[in-house]
């Protein structure tokens, strides 16, 4: 988008500023005005008034050699989101018991449109190799929680995950749609899902999903550890009991173990 | 403010579109349309357009019957904030440990302006009257990381604490400017700061300092616990050695107990 797109008359000033929050992600959690510029398409002058303003509010923070942040006040009002407030708060003792008895990392995962979204991450205490970070997105098919997600979604978010491609990640990354469906009908089957070398290389997972007041599965909840581990099995019932409390906790009715709700 | 004082030509677009986001709080999490206008001043035709234009970019979501609340692309954007990335996870290995080997509820805090802001708070095995909630603000001189914190703040913002009032929270509120700037100091030669019944009636809490990579005290790190128990004293060195463990972990220079740096 060039400077002329960008300022064009027919954006609107809020849409402009929702656009300069748009381009701080995970990956590049700082910028100048100048790089906030070439992302945006928006003028220097326009970029610098709107960056001003948000930083005025405390939606962005200034930190050292001309960077910006984004600042606190943002995260305290993103807090409010229900994801992590009614969810988090729900889920967070049986998370802490998870990682305690198991000493993996323990993650908590949701569905953000065609991507999967950190919400809580808990260290363990045995390493493992893990890209996670809190509020950072990732592909849908490439992960255990993203493929739980996946696998209670509406057919037409599948269909849009696939119509997005299935990049290959690390070495068993499912890239292939009828493999994928495969996969996805199994973990309905069982209730469960086992992956290996699929987001990160060196990397497995046990998830298992989480069913909200709704009867919708809302979350879906792993272990992550090396995948030199030979048998992630052991690991299933631990798993599925958090996920069936963290439910419970949210006033799932009825089954708290979502395995056939799309395989009858 | 009236809706023409809300909709008045020198107040922007931007600035209107915060102001909506801005009346989303913990206390209230949900609004609707009108009550969103009430609460900004702004006309119902304008906040409608802005609220729909929030919607679509995913900083707000709309719930049943007409109500909107935070949204999760918001929260996602919120949690690149310095505060909850990089102090979150660096302290909260050692807040597990910190929950697990005493029992008791965590608090992570820093200063947001004038406020004591819960950036995390850990859940613990042993039930105390615990108010705080991740993202909830609450004022500085009524617990005790708030005054961990204002015991190291630069002294003008003691004075607007002060300016501001201190209103009383429960039995053991500081209310008194003299008894504050006492307690205060107490806690620069002391390093750390116990608090009965300051926030919650029933509530206790033991806290100590986080020094940053700059020096300078960052956060405070807390236990809460039941007032019933007669002595806190016992729980002083495992808080100092948890706030101390994540003062390295951020890279602090030197001294990792600051106890003296205005009581000198």
């Amino acid at each position: 988008m060039n400077h002329r797109t960008g300022n064009r008359p027919g954006r609107s000033v809020l849409s402009r500023a929702l656009a300069v929050l748009g381009v701080f992600s995970s990956e590049r959690p700082e910028h100048t005005i100048t790089s906030i510029s070439q992302a945006t398409g928006l003028a220097p002058a326009t970029t610098h008034r709107l960056v001003a303003e948000l930083v005025e509010w405390g939606a962005l923070e200034r930190v050292a050699r001309g960077r910006y942040r984004i600042g606190i006040r943002l995260w305290r009002v993103g807090a409010l989101a229900p994801a992590a407030r009614d969810l988090r708060d729900a889920a967070l003792p049986f998370l802490q018991d998870l990682a305690s008895a198991t000493g993996h990392y323990v993650h908590l995962v949701v569905a953000d449109g065609p991507h999967a979204l950190f919400v809580e991450r808990l260290p363990g205490r045995i390493e493992a190799a893990v890209r996670s970070q809190v509020g950072r997105r990732m592909p849908m098919h490439a992960s255990g929680p993203g493929k739980v997600l996946l696998a209670h979604a509406p057919a037409d978010l599948v269909a849009e995950v696939v119509a997005r491609g299935l990049p290959r990640l690390a070495s068993g990354t499912i890239t292939d749609p009828a493999e994928l469906a495969g996969a996805l009908a199994d973990i309905r089957t069982t209730g469960y899902c086992l992956s290996r070398d699929e987001m990160t290389e060196g990397a497995s997972s046990v998830a298992a999903p989480v069913v909200g007041g709704s009867g919708q599965v809302v979350a879906a909840i792993s272990v992550v550890l090396n995948s030199d581990s030979k048998n992630l099995q052991p690991l299933v019932p631990v798993v599925r009991v958090t996920a069936a409390a963290v439910s419970r906790a949210l006033g799932a009715p009825g089954e708290r173990f979502p395995v056939s709700e799309r395989s009858r």
